[in-house]
């Protein structure tokens, strides 16, 4: 297939041609409004120190699966936190959200007839849909009444609705518990990816699920990934205690990848115990999002209102968000540039992420550069 | 679905009647004959040290995907790293070996008609085959002839051969020259996931793809773990240029993942550094095995040859191995013991790894406990 090397690059002329070539940039010095670091915490001197701990301990990595070397006692302590804090009977952590979302909705999927997945679902989620082999209908963005009038049409005798609780894109929150008035009132399970509302929604962060009050449901299951309130790195699977022990013997997304590092464990479990009681951090957030918003708004930009720490702003075309992320660069403030594929209507956006750890006048400089630089 | 707690309990029963109940256990001290850190570099002072320096610097996590807060200097300066070692235009680092795999698979497979896939794969170059959706033919194990058959029978206008190099299960090696011809010759591509070979075979440890004189080959694709010879985690695919840009452009499982902790990829390249220089770890591996190998089949047991740090011992079946590992660990000696479905052909085994960090008498005695044990 000598050919193959050509068709590559046919393939990134085309991809050129759309204005959608991505660029590796190592990360500058630069005012975070592109991370999703929301409390602050990836550089706590008491998380770097839990883990560098944990690192003199342990070594580097975990040294095998979890279930042939890579337990420690960090990574089980982790989960007993992780359980206690989300309410549930039992949390398994994976090395990175995607692999505990495959593993979770291939698992429940192949207990099910029919899986309906929300049209503004993460990859991850989509790719465990795809790898279940489970029928998926695909229902619109947010909306209880569609989920029920697929379930309803289509009559499944088990069927699980998956959902994100904040969606990463544009950061709007799903109507969780009128999702699971629909999926329990008809034998349903619910699958919640809480990624983006662990540590900023609920009592103590608990996240989305816990919000809405469904903590601890038997027919509730969450996933969220560590690494993003958390600042670490990693997933986690939490729901009833059959259902993990369930994943332990049968998730081959779990079984087959090695741990996750120890010292990112024990990090991360430190984190926890910060974000738990970190309520003071929660509200500068929120009173960031609504500054921005007022601030973006007032300048004449489409702002979608923020359910926790995203905020997506709407931009003319792929090029001329690259441009205004690249200029925001030049001037000190790094933002997210989102573009097809990364979006689920073909729009491209900028997407704004707030960090705790950011300062007032930093914050407020940064929105006055992403003004001043929009195309 | 009040039912599925039952369905999971049902399931969670007949697998205790086959045997295949799985337990996490966190990790006591013991000999290490189960792990995968082939040249015990994972304690090393040097690389946890490095580690904790960038722990220092850049915080616990990476805060972001890489293409948006992810990537640090530490992220491509290993890159770099890896693309010299294995001797490949350019590398990709992701934050597992389970994902770099299925990005590898998947955008190969999507430029191919077929897939031919080594029957003993790994799970994840498997799931990989499934989420690509692309015809897959699973091929007899090793078989370079059976390989041209069905390259021969398809004729496809393009395939992708998928194999191993150090199997991991059996340990034993694939033919990776003589499949290459295969491939060469009918214009077909070769991806070889390298993982338990990357530190242990070739010129400074490059793995099984240089030893067979395949590095760099515009036509192979390399994949590999950083979590085992190199003590860390993540993974990585390593080829032609044009692919690695292909992935930063489209690879979902890259794209959508957030990015290897900057401390782990800051202690895997001072790993590698170490791993290149270290022939005489890569000695001692080697006369380990043959040590091993001698032990265990004078005690009559049946010892697959291994080709790198992978020894598998077959067991009666699950609930033996289960026992004889067991046994094992309370006299301080860890195996791995590997059970369907994670053997290819529903045995169980002992599956003995070589650690370059154990010293020889604890070595020595690991062998007498393993035979005093067998069941």
């Amino acid at each position: 297939m000598s050919g193959w090397l050509e068709e590559l690059d046919r393939l990134a002329a085309s991809r050129a041609k759309a204005g959608l070539t991505r660029q590796l940039r190592p990360r500058a010095t630069a005012v975070d409004l592109a991370g999703n670091d929301y409390l602050g915490l990836a550089g706590d001197p008491r998380v770097t120190e839990a883990a560098a701990g944990a690192l003199a301990r342990w070594g580097l990595g975990a040294t095998g699966s979890r279930l042939v070397r890579g337990t420690t006692s960090a990574h089980a302590s982790l989960e007993a936190s992780l359980g206690e804090w989300l309410g549930t009977a039992a949390a398994l952590v994976f090395s990175s959200g995607y692999l505990a979302n495959l593993a979770a909705v291939r698992s429940m999927a192949a207990l099910c007839d029919v899986i309906v997945s929300d049209a503004y679902n993460h990859a991850s989620l989509i790719d465990g849909c795809r790898m279940a082999g489970t029928k998926t209908i695909v229902a619109p963005h947010n909306s209880p009444s569609a989920v029920a009038a697929i379930l309803d049409a289509q009559a499944p005798s088990t069927a699980v609705v998956v959902t994100e609780s904040v969606f990463s894109v544009d950061g709007d929150l799903a109507p969780l518990a009128e999702l699971h008035e629909v999926t329990s009132s008809r034998g349903a399970l619910l699958l919640v990816d809480d990624a983006h509302a662990l540590g900023l929604l609920g009592p103590e962060g608990a996240g989305g699920v816990a919000a809405a009050g469904l903590a601890g449901k038997p027919d509730v299951v969450v996933t969220a990934t560590l690494s993003k309130s958390l600042g670490g790195a990693g997933g986690v699977v939490a729901g009833p205690a059959q259902f993990i022990k369930h994943l332990i013997d049968t998730g081959r997304t779990f079984i087959y990848d090695t741990a996750l590092p120890p010292a990112v464990a024990a990090g991360v479990e430190e984190s926890l115990r910060i974000a738990r009681a970190a309520d003071d951090r929660r509200a500068l957030v929120a009173g960031r999002a609504a500054q921005a918003v007022a601030r973006l708004r007032s300048a004449g930009f489409e702002v979608a209102s923020p359910a926790a720490g995203v905020l997506s702003v709407v931009a003319p075309g792929p090029e001329a968000a690259l441009a205004w992320a690249a200029d925001c660069r030049d001037r000190g403030i790094a933002v997210g540039c989102f573009r097809p594929p990364s979006t689920p209507d073909g729009s491209s956006r900028l997407r704004l992420t707030l960090n705790a750890g950011v300062t007032g006048p930093d914050f407020a400089r940064a929105l006055d550069v992403i003004v001043e630089c929009a195309p």
